[in-house]
């Protein structure tokens, strides 16, 4: 066991996971003068040799290709000033609305937002390989791939990983430790032996599986988008739903979500295919059906878990971030967004705090006190944020599987929908706060509640004054 | 690494965690021809040098010292048939109510039953020691002490222990592994790994400490109780609050219930006496000044956790009982009743599903398929109603230390109480249900709504009534 002492002069920060959220972190470490150093379990996932060792990792496969990246994503890459934002945009698609297939096949248009706000999707893997080239392009940033946290002994600041490539362990030294690893954390497993952790984790009953609508090949060696490219598309049936997003190679990447037992129904081909005409006809030509069989019965079949705990943060030893600190199911489609705004959400609160990396220039490493007092305000600013988002990302399922086809949800989203763009500041959708504005997501739940009961009072008094005036007129043309 | 093989013949269960559920569960499946195998990560605590190291092992000694004792464990004790209600009952002082200590010292006594039921303060260790006598006694069960539970392979029905007094690991087989292994259980992590597990964990914000109240030494030598022993002695400070069982030895284990703040804001002896001089007046004399300094000093300070989750079971290979399966905090002195219950209830069910232990006589190890049937309709019983006990458990904590001197609670618990002994079937006491029936706790609690709903109704009828009458009288007197 190699034993690597904490170097006195800037702060040292290890963050664990080099996903995306980790990579971002990192780079606001950096900006800020910290000795970054970044641990991931995984290969370097840029090293082509890696594709095949994540495509044969069952835990990595499971995870979505696709993410929808919205406001709040695209803020804290913006905050970085380093053009990330616009970056990434070159890699995303962007989407204007739902486009809502029925059980016929026609397609209908819902658009997000009155104003053409967009949400984008965007490749995980190119997302992420962006991210990790910004960060090593700093000088006080060691990425370490292959590296699996074992264990921490948090009161001595200290993290022990596993080198996959030599079985070796390697303890290490920081003042702060960051968890950004993922819905099945290791660092939070470490965090809740040190503090009394509140923790939920909740399975749906439902479980999902990837399939693909690849590109439409013309006659001339040219392809194109077998659907509309500015859509995520949505086959809702009400006990089930299939979503698509679009991908740069002109591919859609499709979801099937449905009940368990309805996946283990399905055990053949025939039956599949029968599915699929009843349910998803239009979709079944543009996939194919030798396509969606191999799809269907060789993808692994994901699960879905909403995960809420607290604190977030150990004294001012450990703090965790991303899916780590909340996992959510999909259907909002904030999960990344949501992690993303966690590091701008923490670094303004450490920018108040004046936590800084400080080089004392005595050798002396220097601590200042308020880092414990940041990370206790970071947990109680950011867990009802994301105890928020996880409940309204619960709820977002049985708006898109089902809501979106009942007429009384389209005129309150029609009336909604004119409300906003007279009174843009005084009405705002719950969706345009969650996906379009920085509004804390617990302000945007309390702000959609009060609109929700204003709307029901005017509903009231339209209907008061057209019965007043009807009463009204048949008087009169009684006299 | 030494391997045993399943041995063909009777089933094989391997039971984790040799406290008294544990220990229970080993006697069921003994009596039914089992061969048993029962693990312990801590060493026998019947031998006299274990009695040192528990207490040097500060999860030990955290755990109370008391149990109570009430109706539903004592059925499951005396469903062995081996007279076991009967002798542990030898050992339990029965506490037929609360003694409620006022500020100025005043004792008010509140009987737990207008039958005049008790539960019964009884020695955790004393208790653990009788069943594992007991369990000894039985030819096809072997107990290893010293071994602590690694990990798992389910689906090869394997589990690895480490014999902590030779680091050896050993890999052992069975039919069944049972958890039993209490609120940290390593099972319930394992069963995780292999179940889609909805999980909670929750704190509360207040923790405990243990403090004693020693036997009043006579002149003559001989020594007595310094409080009444028949009650369990409730010092209620609405924030916080005291309580006391008493012991064989005639003093009386106290347990001091505070947020940590509190137990925070005292460091000094000083500090300590003056906050027992206010809040406990007449505890203080009986506890001694020196002796409550050094318990209160000395003794850890405890934590308190709920856990919940779902399932218990995996296909036909593992169960989890008892703290394993739902931890309570221990406000309604069920946590062990209803750990005992899940044994009684867990063998009606396999009972049910005629889940025994074949031998078939050709060295062929015969598994019916019911057994994981068995297992899934245990966990779907059991888990309403662990979730039910857990969740009042919590809300008890409010009655003890706040309502127990509420007037408006008292005038309820009067006229339920008149209610209760005039109408025994159709009206009974929450408190009666849960500690002195076997009415499945789910239903007591909804029992408990209906009687609340209906007490009101007639407390309307009776307000309705007087009020007419007396404008009946008052018309009268007019006329």
């Amino acid at each position: 066991m190699q034993y690597v002492p904490a170097v006195p002069g800037p702060r040292r920060v290890c963050i664990v996971g080099a996903g995306p959220v980790g990579s971002l972190a990192a780079i606001y470490f950096a900006q800020r003068g910290w000795w970054v150093d970044l641990y991931e379990a995984r290969p370097d996932m840029r090293r082509p040799a890696t594709t095949t060792t994540a495509t044969a990792n069952p835990a990595q496969s499971q995870r979505s290709i696709n993410l929808a990246l919205s406001v709040r994503g695209l803020s804290a890459l913006h905050q970085t000033g380093l053009g990330l934002d616009a970056e990434i945009m070159d890699l995303a698609i962007p989407m204007r609305g739902r486009m809502i297939h029925d059980l016929a096949g026609q397609q209908t248009s819902q658009v997000y937002s009155v104003f053409g706000y967009c949400i984008n999707s965007v490749d995980r893997a190119g997302l992420n390989i962006k991210l990790l080239d910004s960060v090593e392009a700093f000088g006080n940033v060691r990425i370490h791939f292959n590296h699996a946290l074992q264990t921490c002994d948090l009161d001595r600041r200290e993290a022990t990983f596993m080198n996959k490539s030599t079985g070796e362990h390697l303890t290490v030294q920081a003042d702060l430790i960051v968890g950004a690893d993922g819905s099945y954390s290791t660092c939070r497993r470490q965090l809740m032996r040190r503090t009394r952790m509140d923790y939920t984790q909740e399975y749906i009953t439902h479980g999902y599986r990837e399939l693909t609508i690849p590109p439409l090949e013309n006659e001339d060696g040219s392809t194109d988008f077998r659907m509309n490219r500015n859509h995520l598309h949505i086959w809702p049936r009400h006990t089930f739903m299939m979503i698509a997003l679009p991908n740069l190679d002109q591919s859609f990447t499709c979801t099937l979500f449905m009940p368990y037992e309805k996946f283990e129904e399905i055990t053949t081909e025939a039956e599949l295919v029968a599915f699929f005409e009843t349910f998803f006809p239009d979709a079944l030509p543009l996939m194919g059906r030798d396509r969606l069989c191999v799809d269907f019965f060789t993808n692994p079949r994901g699960s879905l878990m909403s995960v809420k705990c607290h604190p977030y943060h150990y004294e001012d030893k450990m703090v965790i971030i991303g899916d780590a600190a909340h996992s959510m199911v999909p259907f909002y489609g904030q999960g990344m967004n949501c992690g993303f705004e966690d590091v701008e959400v923490l670094f303004s609160i450490l920018d108040q705090h004046d936590v800084v990396a400080k080089t004392t220039g005595d050798g002396d490493c220097d601590r200042d006190g308020d880092l414990a007092q940041a990370l206790a305000e970071y947990t109680e600013v950011r867990h009802r944020d994301a105890v928020a988002i996880c409940d309204l990302a619960m709820v977002n399922y049985i708006e898109m599987r089902s809501l979106v086809t009942s007429r009384r949800y389209l005129l309150r989203k029609t009336i909604e929908g004119y409300l906003h763009r007279w009174f843009p500041r005084w009405v705002v959708p719950l969706y345009t706060m969650v996906s379009f504005s920085r509004t804390p997501y617990h302000r945007a739940i309390l702000q959609h509640d009060r609109q929700t009961r204003w709307l029901g009072y005017g509903w009231l008094a339209v209907t008061v004054m057209a019965v007043t005036g009807l009463a009204c007129v048949m008087r009169r043309c009684k006299m």
